[in-house]
């Protein structure tokens, strides 16, 4: 029954686990089951293996063990770091509220908790990210206040790939320190990025650094956090002792231990996993560009993930394509899955300046490394004949509107 | 190299995961990984592995499909329930505060939750639990007051496992919203309890109850929150539209599917479960009652959990019995899982009114399905030798501070 070809170009939503992750997970759901706060050899051994973890994913960012703590995933890791820091400086003392500076193309996650601050009194500035959807940094410097808190700048876009100058950014936020600006810090979402290029938190600068296992080849519902030495961080999660006061809650050691082989092998087979995914989306853009008339790369070609891919696709909707497309077998989106159930146009493409015609038009191609040329040629087979009879339907085309004139006139 | 006969009797603190648990849950890893918010065919497929998950964990408790929140465990479902309940009722429209109901034995989480709460101004009553480890409804509903806004009791207690009069506490809760007590809500932590015995929310009368998987053969890094229908609550986690707005985030689909299925089975097999549990740990008790003098089982014998057996011995300390039992090979607790790292005696096992030596000399032994008549064959086999030895050293025993008391005199 399942012999069709489906092509899945939607790693940015989520990846399948990596079979060598799984195998090394296996153990920890079964024989090696213990609750890593249990005394007993059975504890100690859970204890180990997430201990081994901690290692492996502060190695893929090159951080210290102890600065990682482990949470269900990318949008509790967002959570933790925004909302923890902000309760940990605030230390409960008093309803001080100050001034956060965050931009314009972040996930729901930290678009959420920005809406949510501003609510109860803090002020939010939130940056451009102009038309190549790259946030600057002389921005930020003319945000920055006296009551500048936090910045929270994601490190590459999840819908277009943009990578930010989060490096330049923590060069600002050192120098700010080094004028007495001590209350300020830096967070950032790598939760696309994270696996996918690489990582120091040394010369990015952070101070808190949000992943997620399910964007990097380890299955849903394990994340990590890194939080900088020396940050004050408020649990959000209250309850026991687990992950030094950090994270309240029976660690998902299974979650935990494929997280850390998935980092392993992360780093290991970085270049050639960018070379790879490059190849393929290169290949597609050029053959979607020499194939379909009237699109829109959406984001700096240059300076964005190697595996991504986002375009605006004229005088059609972007979900009706999605549409189209999966029942062809293809699998895209149209945005980020954490928002699909609204009816809004993507937010990041609109922040790049298009109009709400591109923005509903626009469509995310992420590759991955099980992806083939095969699936590229598949593809490129495909959508210029599905593009093709979306806009022979639409309203919105030319040559339809040309029509639709031509009947209001006769 | 491990060869070694290894006995675990910490069901309370983790359980392995189910065979069929992981086979149930494996396809959604690797081939049937799609993002349950994505609008495509893998997207597709794991939202009906998601929505059939919900049905099974619905049913185990008798409620419907769409009043169950998936969430990372026990502790999420914890501070999801008190905390959301909270800020949905508060609806972020002011700084009141009101009174709350607990008992003096609920897990850290509550306790916890309970204490912060407590710091920005709740009011908290803590119900005794008295000698017997059962709290009393009618305790409950003299602590009622007009601005009584939650009552949080633990269906089972996790560490010595006594059950708790919920549906009566349920029934004066229908009872004051009667006579106009609107702003009144029933929560309690039944992850000690879910799976162990039949539980029927309706019956219970409770607003909200919290379970998690790795209690239930499940494994590590899921959990889920029943809210009862009308019950309004405020996502602790902010970002995407997950969970009808209840728990943004990705769902763990691996984690969520495993739940389903490990629901599925507790309920189809509880009644043989516990009469499995429940042989080992009468026998158990018995030989342990035969063979070594001065203990005492903490809470009620007839109104527990059939798999949990807690036990104070006199003169020595526990974390000195689990260490010596597990370099043996044995595997029990002195308490919460999610309390060790504590230095302080059971709280629990204090406010049955015990006195510090018999808290600091408690121990919890619980069991599971894989455990066997040999397993306490051999329990009971070293368990008294070990409990002899420790006590021979022992300041603490009258023997040794009469040997004291004379070196003093001499």
């Amino acid at each position: 029954m399942h012999d069709i070809r489906r092509v899945y170009l939607d790693h940015s939503a989520t990846t399948p686990a990596d079979p060598r992750v799984v195998e090394a997970m296996l153990p920890y759901l079964m024989e090696k089951f213990g609750n890593a706060s249990s005394v007993h050899f059975f504890g100690q051994e859970a204890r180990a293996a997430v201990d081994r973890a901690r290692r492996e994913v502060a190695v893929l960012i090159q951080a210290r063990a102890n600065e990682i703590v482990f949470v269900s995933g990318g949008t509790e890791a967002n959570n933790l770091a925004i909302r923890g820091l902000l309760a940990g400086w605030l230390d409960g003392s008093s309803g001080d509220k100050g001034h956060i500076i965050t931009s314009s193309i972040e996930h729901s996650s930290v678009r959420g908790i920005c809406e949510e601050l501003e609510r109860v009194g803090w002020e939010i500035t939130r940056l451009p990210a102009y038309e190549d959807g790259i946030v600057r940094t002389e921005d930020v410097g003319a945000a920055l206040r006296p009551d500048t808190v936090l910045i929270s700048v994601m490190l590459a876009n999840n819908e277009i790939g943009t990578i930010q100058p989060i490096e330049e950014i923590g060069a600002l936020v050192q120098e700010q320190r080094g004028l007495g600006h001590k209350n300020l810090w830096l967070h950032t979402d790598a939760v696309q990025a994270a696996g996918r290029i690489p990582l120091n938190v040394e010369v990015l600068g952070c101070d808190l650094l949000s992943l997620s296992g399910h964007k990097l080849y380890a299955p849903k519902g394990c994340g990590a956090l890194y939080v900088r030495r020396g940050v004050r961080l408020a649990s959000q999660n209250i309850g026991g002792h687990q992950e030094r006061e950090r994270r309240a809650g029976t660690e998902g050691v299974p979650g935990i231990v494929a997280l850390g082989v998935a980092a392993k092998l992360a780093r290991a087979e970085m270049d050639q996993r960018a070379e790879h995914d490059r190849g393929l989306r290169d290949a597609f853009e050029s053959g979607v560009s020499a194939a379909i008339p009237d699109i829109v790369f959406n984001g700096d070609r240059a300076r964005r993930l190697p595996h991504l891919s986002n375009i605006s696709f004229r005088f059609i909707e972007g979900e009706g394509l999605l549409i189209s497309l999966d029942l062809q077998s293809i699998a895209v989106s149209t945005g980020s899955a954490c928002s699909s159930g609204t009816l809004e146009p993507s937010p990041v493409i609109r922040a790049l300046g298009r109009n709400e015609e591109l923005a509903r038009g626009s469509i995310r191609f992420s590759f991955g490394k099980e992806n083939t040329e095969e699936d590229v040629d598949y593809v490129l087979e495909v959508l210029p004949r599905v593009v093709e009879k979306l806009r022979q339907l639409s309203p919105l085309s030319p040559s339809n509107l040309r029509e639709q004139q031509i009947e209001v006139l006769g």
